[in-house]
């Protein structure tokens, strides 16, 4: 079948699919089509090449083998035609036509297609703030940027830099800039968290927290006002809240679809301007197919539309379409939103639902959040981790995992096996008995994935009365109130401390003495058990159940999770 | 309601049966029985204890906080008493009693029980090989037995140590001995490979020469004859095909399921020795549980009886009884069989059938052998890794995944997420698909573990002509017989310290340029191609075949798993 397949867009998706696509139809002619001049790099990369880790902006456009990724590449390697600095500004789906224009002399052209790829991408939201012309602002998403912004901060001239939005890239950027350069850096995020639908509050908060342990400023539930400069450079960041001194400002407010080309040309495009796709990933004209950050996909734990701007998924889809193309009937059934990101001394990753984002969604949501450690807590080489399970109570469905460690790749081999699961209605007794990979250098013999569900189920069955680390900290807060009785069920030695600093607002009754200590916890008082990580405080709490003390309550994630978010102890 | 719960065995099921039901039912007798000493320890920890990472043998008997978990804990912390240095000599089912005799005096008693669990665990085989009697042999599978290897490793009077069998805990030990000590292990093996049934032969040599890389020496297929000795003390081990000197020998030659008392109460036992149970682990009896070591679960992946002598599925089990007997409805459907172990420099892991053992069972079995860089490539702090995808080409099941990288939990991150679909049905495609989570710290664009689904797709499809590392090895050795062509799609570059060595048997053909020097390929030889890790081979075969040359093979994992492999290139 010698047919003419046309791919908008030559950075992630639009590469996987003409390379796939002349994989299978080796007669067929691929035309790869982009305005910029260097194509199909990775963008996820760019933060490590703006701190220096990755040493040349070639190797974001290389091969594993180190062979750069250009025109001459894609015609050499894969038999694929690249026009690069070629903008395609319409396309007419009833010639089967798309109108090109060379970016360097403007002509203008018109190339048919048996079939089309848009690939068109997203390009970075650039929010009509006064000043943002000012030099020295702009986004890092490609690599002309990500060049500048390295020169810039290689140049030593930069001593104070501020990051608009707390995304991932954001904090991807934050960190590099930090860690690798010296330069302190502010972010500042319009909602209340960093990782907005990301991560819980509480998550977000220990996230936070190892930003500025480090050196980054964060700013959250504050807007840009303003931007001022000096000589047509900017020199501060006015907020609603403060004035932020600034040489170099990186816009990461997002992402939109560009979906332009799709909508114009009569696609179903969604009114947030997502490109809709079915399971073949075609759009409403089957000649035409499109993946990536353009399009629409299943959430699969809401069943709703949703976004899924990401590399990886790019590079999946691109594939599947490829095969399509070449008759094939390949599907991609949507995704639950898997991530990872890495922070200075802390990694974050998560799928599916936070409990915030459950909640909106209208389930019937709790979580159970639990710190232990990665490993069997004899092996020498371990970190603690903390996970939150998100769990429907009415169904005992799971609806996401999030979680922070030390160590990325332990807290990866947790989020990637419970990952699957959620497309595929598990209940909360899966997690319980979910089969992670077992030796004491990768887990403990009771995983902290399984204590999460068992946490859950324990929620959920009404044995385990939980309070959460910010109801703790409110509590201890008002602790001059007296409505509250403290009480550490560590050993003694553990809470010594405590009971040193604070000697009439701390209680050490250690967890297997509280049956025959009863009298000494007022009866006019609530109980709040801690420990330090939640599981002595729940054994003492079933004891003071047992003892017929009902109202007592652990709190979950004990002292550990409490020094994560820094709460005033 | 007041019942009593008698539990036979206190090491890991045990005690967390024991602990569960307590915390659900606190009105419950519950009495934990043991003939040891020490209880509720971390076995699996015992090679690590051997190695002197693990600093006190109390480690491996202590709660994550520091609390010994003897017979005291458990009365104080638990509300469970136990009773240690106590035999359970029989169950009398019909009247719920079971007969214990005191270690220490003789003394026999009988105990009432409303409701009894088996945890009675295995024992390692002691094969009758002569000379087994002889001082410095034994297992390493109790405290007392491992505090006494230490101690001998400490002396600096071992000099030699032999391992007999090549499993788990044989490497284990082998690594500990070797790592830590500086004492050089051999490992016998009765089998043709180490780690039988849990990695291929391919993987298992390459584990095997991580082994030798390091001192350890590995023989496979060879039985141990009898063990000779001075003055009462072993001093060699005599195979059938050798003699090796020996001052320390551990016997790892498998463990078996302690079911004595079961088969004696009449309770269905299987011909293997293994107590069945049902979904809740439920005995024949519906007042006797079992689980742990001496039971048979359901193997996920074949559907038939499987066994998992595990600590991690004892301990998971045990919560389930524990819940069961308080009056829940827990099951425990079965494993798929997920592990990993740690060797010197690398780490392997898997779960489910390896191909071999795949085709064992009957299936139509292919498998995908795929090696590559576990981050994003441009990521400086990155690993090789090569995954095993074993599939059934007819159905395009997935029936397992086995691999090895020098990043032990990266590994566990791709296996921990392939094994909940083992016993879900997954398809190849849901491999290809697979949402692992992406970040260039984490994982590739299009990670290894999509790869693997993508190549044992191609395989499924024919689009990729596959030769496996064993084959090229033999088609290498008998290279002089120019029946084959041996074409290096690298870069001229990278294939040409081999064109150097080898100037009249490799060719170095790079990809790109294959279809335009089709003519330097003999018409009348087979065409091998080989590249760093079977991507450009598989590339260049497409090309070929486009070109009309349909006999070109790719050598799946290339040069880098041949390394792995020691082959001599």
């Amino acid at each position: 079948m010698s047919i003419r397949v046309v791919v908008i867009g030559a950075v992630a998706l639009g590469p996987k699919a003409a390379s796939r696509c002349k994989r299978l139809l080796p007669d067929a002619e691929v035309v790869l089509i982009d305005q910029g001049s260097r194509i199909s790099y990775g963008g996820c990369g760019i933060p490590y090449f703006v701190s220096g880790e990755v040493n040349r902006v070639e190797e974001l456009q290389s091969t594993p083998y180190g062979a750069i990724r250009d025109a001459d590449f894609f015609k050499s390697h894969k038999g694929v035609t690249a026009m690069t600095r070629t903008r395609c500004t319409a396309v007419n789906p009833a010639a089967k036509t798309v109108t090109v224009e060379n970016v360097d002399d403007g002509a203008v052209s018109t190339i048919g297609y048996d079939k089309l790829v848009l690939a068109t991408g997203s390009s970075p939201n650039r929010p009509p703030i006064p000043g943002i012309e000012l030099e020295g602002i702009g986004p890092a998403t490609n690599l002309d940027e990500a060049e500048a912004i390295r020169a810039e901060a290689a140049s030593g001239k930069i001593n104070n830099a501020v990051v608009v939005g707390g995304g991932f890239i954001g904090l991807e950027l934050a960190v590099a800039l930090g860690d690798m350069w010296g330069i302190p850096a502010a972010v500042v995020e319009l909602t209340d968290q960093i990782l907005p639908n990301f991560l819980s509050g509480t998550l977000a908060r220990m996230a936070a927290k190892d930003l500025t342990d480090n050196g980054v400023s964060v700013y959250t539930a504050e807007s840009v006002q303003r931007f001022e400069g000096e000589n047509g450079r900017v020199t501060k960041v006015v907020t609603n809240k403060r004035e932020i001194p600034a040489d170099l400002v990186i816009m990461a407010a997002g992402v939109r679809p560009n979906s332009r080309l799709a909508k114009d040309a009569g696609l179903v495009v969604t009114d947030r301007g997502l490109i809709v796709v079915n399971e073949k990933m075609e759009t409403s004209d089957p000649d035409i197919y499109a993946g990536g950050d353009c399009v629409t996909i299943t959430n699969q734990v809401t069943g709703k539309p949703g976004w899924y701007p990401l590399g990886s998924m790019a590079n999946r889809q691109g594939r599947v379409i490829g095969s399509n193309i070449a008759g094939g009937d390949e599907r991609f059934p949507g995704a639950v939103g898997s991530w990872g990101v890495k922070l200075f001394e802390q990694n974050a990753a998560g799928a599916g639902l936070t409990l915030e984002s459950a909640l909106r969604e209208g389930f019937d949501a709790v979580k159970a959040h639990v710190e232990q450690i990665d490993k069997a807590h004899f092996y020498p080489e371990k970190n603690l981790m903390v996970l939150e399970l998100v769990v429907d109570a009415a169904s005992r469905r799971v609806l996401g995992i999030q979680g922070m460690c030390a160590d990325g790749n332990a807290l990866a081999a947790r989020v990637n096996a419970v990952a699957p699961l959620l497309s595929r209605g598990a209940l909360v007794e899966d997690i319980s008995n979910l089969e992670v990979l077992y030796s004491p250098p990768f887990a403990a013999a009771m995983d902290i994935v399984n204590v999460a569900g068992n946490v859950a189920d324990n929620i959920l069955g009404k044995r385990l009365n939980p309070m959460s680390q910010e109801e703790f900290e409110r509590r201890w807060a008002a602790r001059a109130d007296k409505k509250d009785f403290f009480v550490d069920a560590r050993v003694a030695r553990d809470a010594a401390p405590m009971l040193d600093k604070y000697p009439d607002d701390w209680h050490s009754i250690p967890q297997d003495q509280i049956a025959e200590r009863l009298d000494e916890i007022p009866k006019d008082k609530e109980v709040v058990l801690v420990c330090n990580t939640g599981l002595r405080s729940f054994e003492a709490q079933l004891n003071l159940d047992a003892a017929g003390r009902k109202d007592a309550r652990s709190v979950m994630g004990g002292i550990s999770s409490a020094k994560r978010l820094g709460i005033d102890i």
